[in-house]
């Protein structure tokens, strides 16, 4: 797999990876790459300080004096050296013809100083004359979870992602690699490149969109060195796969934010967005808007409406329900007469509504063929372009816990519909007093491909990517 | 406590609790106010159906055939009867000068039906009549969390609530008082009332506006009968103390779904808006962002301006945390020239900033005197009205599992500074993969008064409620 020939694809599909200057007492690099030599990787350190190498060997890995010294070709190096010692590794790599390498050093542009612009202006040079591929500075590199390779050791390691995330943050990318894996969900690949001052955004960009294994791309951006470029490879992504795109700095106080973080030139917000709309990206705002919409555009159906019906237990809900997709621009209208007459049929009206927003804990509680009849009856609705329901942990939690049958019934039962059906469905699901217990039930909903929100805002700000969605 | 000689303080503070109706297997109301019996009330049951009468007894709950044969003054009744019957247990509650009724009964005018719309209007003549105090009909009725009496099992017991809650939704009155107890946060008394036939908003705003065990009142409001008579409550409590309004039916299709659910005619959301902005009342959209207000409200302490300084961890969360903040409305600009000067003084500036957001992690991590340093800078800076902070699950929860003593600094340092300071402090917490561990948390930084949030977004959004703040 990956993609053979591209200049990126030695670095995202690594059989050797050096690790140089890793340090204890925790030798983070060192460790956090362990899962990539137990998947068979060869894994090594370069460390020339003697008292270190004690420590690195005793975790199992091979320890060499230089880059040159290593006895395989190194597809991704991992460098984590003091700033003015940088260029030396640079170097050496360049002449080991390694694959890549992600610059964990900081201390460059983003401090403003001069030394620090000094140093990151000579990696600069020593990149483009070479045109070696160097991730950051000031970065946590890449995160490969089907062959191990990581930039924190609590991310999953798994194959089966499918999810491309970039970012010029290390705390985003990990943090969005951590959130998907709570929900349920793992990356295919993932880069964080900081500065960037060699491989920018339409370098990685282009690797996931051609990537086979990457379906949905996000990132994170806090500026781009070359605007028409970006848009170029933006608009190539996004003719292919959706692309998602949390822009930080869309402030004036974040973009001054953005020049100590990664000395990144931000657009101004305006601008950006323009070229989100132009480019057909689908932007967002926040981490977890961004897990949200990834979520909906792998899970669920893509829409072709705006006209939801919305089924909540309880009356309270559904106004709350309905609120909140509203305030987003969704229709929450009348349902088609043939559905409301059959509705009327077997509804429970006292305490109850079949009008959109259904009202129907009382018709459908612990009756999971009549949850199913009410599917159905939607489904063939052609005035509702998408559903979204409502199932409050407050309710569901204490029956589950003593009827888990109840709740493996309910799961079968929507991803049935969500699979048979041609329209989106999304869940809601507040986990009140019940967060430990939602966590482990979320993924059970994202096992069985049926996109879970906490609340209705959550879900009805997902909602608004439905029209990119890519489940077939 | 409560408000001697109101025409509420009777059911507010009961000694004698009846339930009218309550049904096996479950006697979910008579469950529900265990605990109430447990502090010494007087629970009784008033049930005619001989097979239930075991049942209940079984509960150590003397049962009667009648509310006229129950030996005490009834302060408070739960009434669960078919609707049919809910007319006569009125008329038997009014003859026994009972000091107020829940009708958790449902199906009358939100249901649309004839029947319904007939018998809700015998109940009104027969309350306004009498001059009785029903609450609802169609609702869970009183929590009165002092005393035990309770409308669902799960919600807690306690004697240190603050807030009042008003809530015209059943579900919203139970997962409010659910989800502040899962944030270390207590109700004072909280009233869900339906179709309000009767007592209506402004009369139970009245009691809590009088009340001296309620410091914050929120309500969850679908529509209001008398918009004069609302308007003058709300401007007599904004005037004593801050008042929370969530308003369901903000929108067209919501507006709708309240005619169903609670038969209220909703004013349109602008002339809502109108009243809410005249009477000083702080609006909410949905049930997290007024438990979030809640919070701040009561933890921190009020605003006095719009300048915030925001303290991030690294430097990814300190441009996102900064963006929320800004699109919020509030400035994150630069600190005043002695504050830089002295931070410039000891700041690690590779891989942090401390210019406004601070990057901080490589400069406070584990060291606590240094966080301490920064916050009396922050202090003393005349052009920082506010103060934020975020530490990130992903960061904190490993070393605070591992050195729990860490983790005691920590919230001794913030607790110490947030007692001490003049200026609000919100602190944000992203739990990441660590929702349980962050749900335990969240209890131990809301005992030290510390407003924890979950992500930027809320923080900010909450922070529009800090000028109303009322911690002394």
């Amino acid at each position: 797999m990956g993609v053979p020939g591209h200049p990126l694809d030695r670095m995202f599909n690594p059989r050797t990876v050096a690790v140089v200057g890793d340090k204890g007492p925790n030798y983070m690099w060192l460790r956090n790459n362990q899962p990539f030599r137990e998947r068979g990787g060869n894994l090594y350190s370069v460390q020339i300080d003697e008292k270190e190498i004690a420590g690195i060997e005793e975790l199992g890995v091979p320890n060499y004096p230089s880059v040159a010294a290593i006895p395989d070709a190194v597809d991704y190096a991992v460098v984590a050296v003091p700033r003015h010692v940088a260029p030396h590794v640079l170097r050496d790599l360049i002449a080991a013809k390694a694959g890549g390498a992600a610059f964990f050093t900081s201390g460059f542009a983003e401090t403003g100083e001069e030394l620090g612009i000094e140093l990151q202006e000579r990696l600069t040079v020593m990149a483009r004359e070479s045109g070696f591929n160097v991730v950051g500075p000031n970065c946590m590199g890449l995160y490969l979870p089907k062959v191990g390779v990581r930039f924190h050791p609590e991310v999953p390691v798994a194959g089966d992602g499918r999810t491309g995330f970039l970012s010029q943050s290390g705390t985003h990318g990990i943090m969005f690699s951590l959130v998907m894996g709570a929900h349920g969900l793992r990356l295919s690949r993932c880069a964080s490149f900081g500065n960037a001052i060699a491989l920018d955004i339409p370098d990685y960009l282009d690797y996931l969109t051609r990537d086979p294994e990457t379906d949905v791309i996000a990132m994170y951006a806090e500026g781009v060195r070359d605007g028409p470029r970006f848009a170029r490879a933006l608009r190539e992504a996004t003719a292919r796969k959706p692309v998602v795109v949390w822009k930080g700095g869309q402030t004036e106080a974040g973009a001054r934010a953005t020049m100590s973080h990664t000395a990144s030139l931000a657009a101004p917000h305006a601008v950006w967005r323009g070229i989100m709309r132009q480019c057909g990206a689908i932007p967002t705002d926040g981490l977890d808007e961004t897990v949200d919409v990834v979520k909906t555009l792998l899970d669920a159906k893509p829409a072709t409406g705006k006209r939801f019906a919305l089924m909540a237990m309880t009356g309270g809900q559904s106004v709350s329900m309905t609120d909140a997709f509203a305030r987003e621009g969704f229709e929450v209208g009348p349902l088609a007469e043939r559905s409301s007459d059959e509705l009327a049929s077997f509804f429970n009206t006292v305490g109850g509504s079949f009008r959109n927003p259904l009202d129907m804990a009382g018709t459908v509680q612990g009756k999971v063929e009549v949850l199913e009849r009410i599917l159905a009856i939607l489904e063939a609705d052609e005035t509702v372009d998408a559903m979204a329901m409502e199932q409050s942990a407050m309710f569901g939690a204490r029956q589950w816990k003593e009827h888990p049958e109840r709740l493996d019934a309910l799961l079968d039962a929507l991803a049935a519909h969500a699979e048979r059906s041609a329209k989106p469905f999304l869940m809601v699901m507040h986990p009140a007093h019940e967060e430990a217990y939602v966590a482990e039930l979320r993924l059970r909903f994202a096992e069985r491909r049926i996109p879970l929100f906490p609340s209705f805002e959550r879900a009805a700000a997902a909602a608004r990517a439905l029209p990119h969605a890519i489940r077939a």
